[in-house]
């Protein structure tokens, strides 16, 4: 098993890619990771570490996309950038995977370009994590499709079920459409005939709203990549959000710094499931190919789960089922 | 000033209108309530409480919108209804505002239907208040046009900003696009337009992410009905998730009872801006009239809020301000 590493995405290259790459191979005995980024920097990095000097390599790329760049500019312009070799090398069977915290738009286009698409998929997606009180679940597109059909909603619907069922582990996962009432004939026309063209999947729960994300009533919930992306971007800011109201109730309550403490250990233990470093990244769904996106922001821990996720994605056939699902 | 009250509306009924609108009264000398719905339940109501009994009135309407009733249907069929009666009273010139906390479709259909759109005003909207670190903020549309066009969006912007000057005091309120992402070419093609039309206001700050909603990066965030709605309902259902996690995390660390009650003082201090309690619901802009809608949930303390809201309203003249700024 191989898998190749954008050491050159992300906010915090080299460092956390590298260290990321090093745990995961030192986790997984069958693994190989190939540092894909500027040689020297990767090289200047890897000297601050002890690692297997067989299972991690290094294959120079010496372009750098950055995170604000327009993704099909950047690919079209780039050709040695560590995004647009990293997919070349899983294209030509260098490497099994290729996963990258780097500029999500790049990634997608470079896959979509250089990997294509799966047999019978229509669009590939972005699906995202969300945490609910059942551990995290599929919210899908988060981004790469902000307008869907009502067929393309049902192969997302198709693929991300795949995906819950081989990696989260939850067998028959349920569909839910995000919608702004349950009722059958809520939303937008299109809406509706979303709706009705989920229903011919006996996991169908129906509509579901804002307020039953959380709660998890569904384990792969369809919308558009509009709406996706803001509720993942909003539901991201909470823990954020929470510790700085917390600190500021702290404050007018005047409490000891013994009292702080451990109500902060309380907000993270009870927060912990929304931490997504545990997760790391998902791939896109619908590519010809095994391509992990993660957050700009990756610490290692994030990077090694990715990885894992990379490796659990080709071993478990993901690609095959979602043929086989969509036949 | 007279303000109708509907009694018969939200999931407390008559119990929180009538309690609210006393409390209303009872805070404002020159305040008269009218309750509206089926008069022997307000009565028998009433009789649990002490009040001036010439500045609480009743008015019978014999028939109730349940709360998941289709709103069209419900206001043609339902003519004796407290919200088809009470926006009637405000109609006939008998009070100065209505307020609710019923079915929101319906009352916003007998809004419309009833008191009919300012002049030059193309679509009526609902606002709504979502929190920030520097206190509630609007987001417009919450659910009421789950499609915009950039005229209209333009609108909901001007509306939305004199409701902030006026109600939320606060001067040059900043206008954001909630997008995918910040840059100018960033989302649909029909946000781009969005964009182009808000680019027409000195106050429009751009693009804005689901990450800045908490920051309080705009005063007015612009979206469409169907954004707008998911994000509110996923926003209001924040503090009972965290309330959920955290009596979960207490449980995992076996902590002293005194400590789960220090740290439920601390989340609720926290969370206290995220009380809609204390701004109780917001009017309908663009229509001719104040028509303010609220939670199903609101206690008594939310509706006198609504029912200060009202009056505000009315005070300032948002409805003419509102005119002005459309011309």
């Amino acid at each position: 098993m191989i898998v190749a590493v954008d050491a050159a995405g992300g906010d915090y290259y080299p460092q956390n890619p590298v260290k990321g790459a090093i745990e995961a191979v030192e986790e997984n005995n069958e693994l190989t990771v190939i540092l894909v980024g500027p040689e020297d920097i990767i090289k200047e990095e890897l000297a601050n570490h002890e690692y297997d000097k067989k299972r991690v390599l290094i294959h120079d790329a010496p372009q750098v996309i950055g995170m604000d760049e327009s993704p099909g500019q950047a690919v079209k312009t780039k050709q040695q950038s560590s995004i647009v070799v990293g997919v070349g090398l899983h294209k030509a069977g260098k490497c099994d995977a290729f996963v990258s915290a780097g500029n999500t738009g790049a990634l997608l286009a470079a896959s979509m370009f250089i990997l294509g698409k799966l047999p019978g998929v229509l669009r590939p997606t972005i699906a995202a994590y969300y945490p609910t009180f059942k551990g995290f679940r599929l919210l899908v597109d988060a981004g790469a499709n902000l307008e869907i059909k009502p067929e393309t909603a049902l192969q997302f619907a198709k693929m991300g079920s795949v995906f819950c069922e081989q990696i989260l582990d939850i067998s028959n996962p349920k569909v839910g459409l995000l919608n702004v009432g349950e009722e059958e004939a809520k939303g937008t026309e299109l809406l509706k005939e979303v709706h009705k063209e989920l229903k011919s999947l006996d996991s169908f729960v129906g509509n579901l709203e804002g307020k039953d994300i959380f709660p998890g009533k569904a384990d792969v919930y369809v919308c558009d990549g509009m709406v996706g992306n803001i509720v993942l971007k909003f539901g991201e800011s909470i823990p954020d959000m929470l510790e700085k109201m917390i600190g500021m109730a702290v404050q007018k309550m005047e409490l000891s710094s013994e009292e702080v403490q451990r109500t902060q250990k309380i907000l993270k233990t009870a927060l912990s499931s929304f931490n997504y470093e545990n997760v790391g990244g998902i791939p896109f769904l619908g590519v010809n190919g095994v391509s992990v996106v993660g957050h700009g922001g990756s610490s290692p821990l994030a990077i090694k789960n990715m990885i894992k996720s990379a490796v659990q994605t080709v071993e478990q056939d993901v690609n095959g089922k979602i043929v086989a699902s969509l036949n």
